[in-house]
């Protein structure tokens, strides 16, 4: 993309309402606006991240063998008082009244209408295991929204839900998720641990919670140093293989790592004592696992084996895609700006002409932003006439990872500049040199 | 996709409560179900149609020019009452009252949320020309919502709006929608004709609609036959060349082309009387130019080159997207079920296996399924134990464009049968050719 032909409106000034450092710099680098409080328009470069966030979400929901759907954002009450919740859910539910005087609702979460998916269209017992899963818009009336779209109204999430005949296989159904979202998480740059939670109003036995560490969390959480040093990296996954996941499961969860609802200082105590660790974390997100909850009131039933017919068991899954754009912000940034790990950054390589105008400087700009793209890496090219030190503030603002500078001195000698926004490390090399480079930065982004 | 693993909940029996094909035949090949009136699920196989036309339109508008965001659902009443339009909506517009007792609505369109975003961060003629589009679900709350997706309540819509100095560059974005328009239905295989169109609430001096010939369309239509032979073809297009695109502007509106709301008895009393053709067209997009008809109101002004600020000329120019699923299906589709065309196919090649369990049969087909897979020609392989001529009655309903049977008789010969889904015309080949035989067929798509 040309800068002079984008819409990237940045604020010079650092908005008053921001409380903390994500919410500042979406404002002030173009990622959103406020449309009211607590919803948001995503603008140009914010929406370009939420919807790289999306795609690899659905890529390695898909991996793990779980199916797409699109179930729509608002939804009958009538469903809501089969399950008991209507009432229960209270005043973050945003109720709706039709032209015909029909309640309805803004979903925030969705295991009614999945369920009601499955009970109108599944029979027996063959057709599972399944798991269903959507990326939607969703609605919580909080009372005092904050941090942006850290906690907002209007949020997208990936919410997934699984049918299985056994407790067992819901519980490999829970394990392919928690080691998806292990997956998931690393491919954007993101390290979240997962830590045994609360099951809170959804209810059920088995939950963990993925928190990314950040001052600004709001959650108090309790770990043992070591869990922090593990990596998923390019182990090869089979989902179907129960005893493999459960081992990831066990290695993950072997160490001590929880949340202040379910934190406990005698288990706590028995940690090294230079590995015991309290900080702060920003959940990402959440698996369930919660049997016949759903299946037994609205009668999501199948045929087993033996002809008896018998409730599934289910769980609900999430991930907070909205969120995770602050949760990544808050987690890369610097005094100057945004730093997007290389997996999400919405242009993967910035270039700057220090000298707009200039032949040499023009054609070689020209010839890096082609040679990006040929290459797959989405470029943002400064060509407008600013002066060079507010361009670089632009880019260190936006965050590209990489920043390719070009200029008519360093053109005389057959260089540009190839920068690393996270390291600030300059090396001179050739154009032809930088864009190897950068194809080999992100091979595998 | 192996369809084993899938979750295809398909119908035997035609719904009662369906009235035109599209709605049936979506129903039954399990494509959506109703949530509530005029609102529904889009399962496994809808969702991925949805997406395909959605990755179409981003691509095409980008092509154009044009930018992406992400506008929220839901809006504040304030913005509509500041354009006048919140009390002259009536009761298509679904009003929401927060916790708050904030007014808000949710969006039956964005003039207004975009108008503010522009006139908050727009300051100058230098900015122009700009144009912002986003694919956001809408609701119109229909007193009489039906024909499935084709009148929901719900919608996916893509709207796009375009900031001009001048009415001269504003008439210049309306041509470059009208041409991107027209490719972007092409490649999707539809045949949309554009019609003068009545500028109806939303006002201003200029308007097309694209229709789609169809017996169930809701708009009755006149037009020269000749219109129906344009196609669009490979021409490459320079998007900012105003000539270029105000020629094939002119060439596809020289003839006579206009739904009832703005038929001319006269003018088509002229046509030839060969090529006079009276029918039926289902709308799938409209473009509008409307000057300042919200920039005055809502003070859009950006500074000229002389100093004055000066109003934006605005337009502003949407494809019902959710809506077309139906389009396409009304207008490809047989007997046995749907059609897809090649462009937007959610798989694009069906795999059958006659029967399954038999050590050729299944390693052919794997052999097959990896095959296309590979060649990105996303695959539904029947593995099911269904009998032949149930899997046949199923690939037919769901509509792969095209099917490789696979069976222990012609494997002995070394042949499996490619067969047109359209035609219905079967060619015996080997698996390597019938591979290398799809990959020519959707080069291109």
């Amino acid at each position: 993309m040309r800068l002079s032909r984008y819409f990237l409106p940045i604020l010079k000034e650092t908005p008053a309402e921001a409380q903390i450092v994500s919410h500042r710099l979406m404002l002030r680098a173009g990622l959103i606006r406020q449309a009211q409080a607590g919803i948001y328009s995503w603008l140009p470069l914010g929406f370009k991240v939420l919807r790289r966030l999306e795609d690899i979400v659905h890529e390695e929901q898909q991996r793990a063998g779980h199916i797409p759907l699109l179930m729509p954002t608002l939804q009958p009450a009538d469903l809501w008082r089969e399950s008991g919740r209507y009432d229960d859910y209270g005043k973050e539910m945003l109720r709706i009244r039709d032209r015909h005087e029909r309640d309805m609702l803004y979903g925030p979460t969705n295991e009614e209408l999945i369920t009601d998916i499955f009970r109108n269209t599944v029979r027996s017992y063959k057709e599972l295991p399944l798991t269903l899963y959507h990326i939607q818009w969703k609605f919580r009336d909080e009372i005092r929204p904050r941090f942006g779209v850290m906690r907002g109204r209007e949020f997208l999430m990936k919410d997934g839900y699984n049918f299985d005949l056994t407790k067992e296989d819901a519980l490999h159904a829970y394990n392919r998720h928690f080691v998806s979202y292990l997956r998931t998480y690393e491919r954007m740059g993101l390290k979240a641990i997962p830590m045994r939670a609360d099951t809170g109003p959804i209810g059920g036995d088995y939950s963990h919670e993925f928190l990314v560490l950040a001052e600004t969390g709001e959650s108090e959480v309790f770990y043992d140093s070591k869990v922090t040093d593990f990596t998923f990296g390019d182990r090869q996954i089979d989902f179907d293989d129960v005893a493999a996941l459960q081992g990831i499961y066990d290695e993950w969860t072997a160490l001590y790592a929880r949340t202040d609802e379910t934190h406990d200082p005698e288990l706590f105590a028995r940690i090294p004592e230079d590995r015991k660790r309290t900080a702060r974390g920003i959940e990402v997100g959440q698996i369930f696992y919660f049997g016949t909850k759903y299946s037994e009131p609205m009668q999501a039933v199948v045929q087993a084996e033996d002809g008896s017919r018998v409730p599934v068991h289910m769980g609900s899954h999430g991930i907070g895609v909205s969120r995770l754009v602050g949760a990544l912000i808050e987690a890369n940034h610097d005094e100057r700006g945004i730093i997007w790990p290389e997996g999400v950054a919405p242009f993967k390589v910035g270039i700057v002409n220090l000298k707009q105008g200039d032949t040499d400087a023009d054609a070689a700009c020209e010839q890096l932003y082609q040679g990006l793209a040929a290459r797959g890496l989405d470029p943002l090219y400064d060509d407008t006439e600013e002066r060079a030190g507010a361009k670089f503030a632009t880019m260190d603002l936006v965050g590209c990872p990489w920043r390719i500078t070009v200029g008519p001195r360093g053109l005389k000698n057959g260089v540009v500049e190839l920068t690393s926004r996270r390291s600030g490390e300059s090396e001179e090399m050739s154009p032809e040199a930088a864009l190897d480079r950068c194809a080999q930065i992100f091979a595998g982004h």
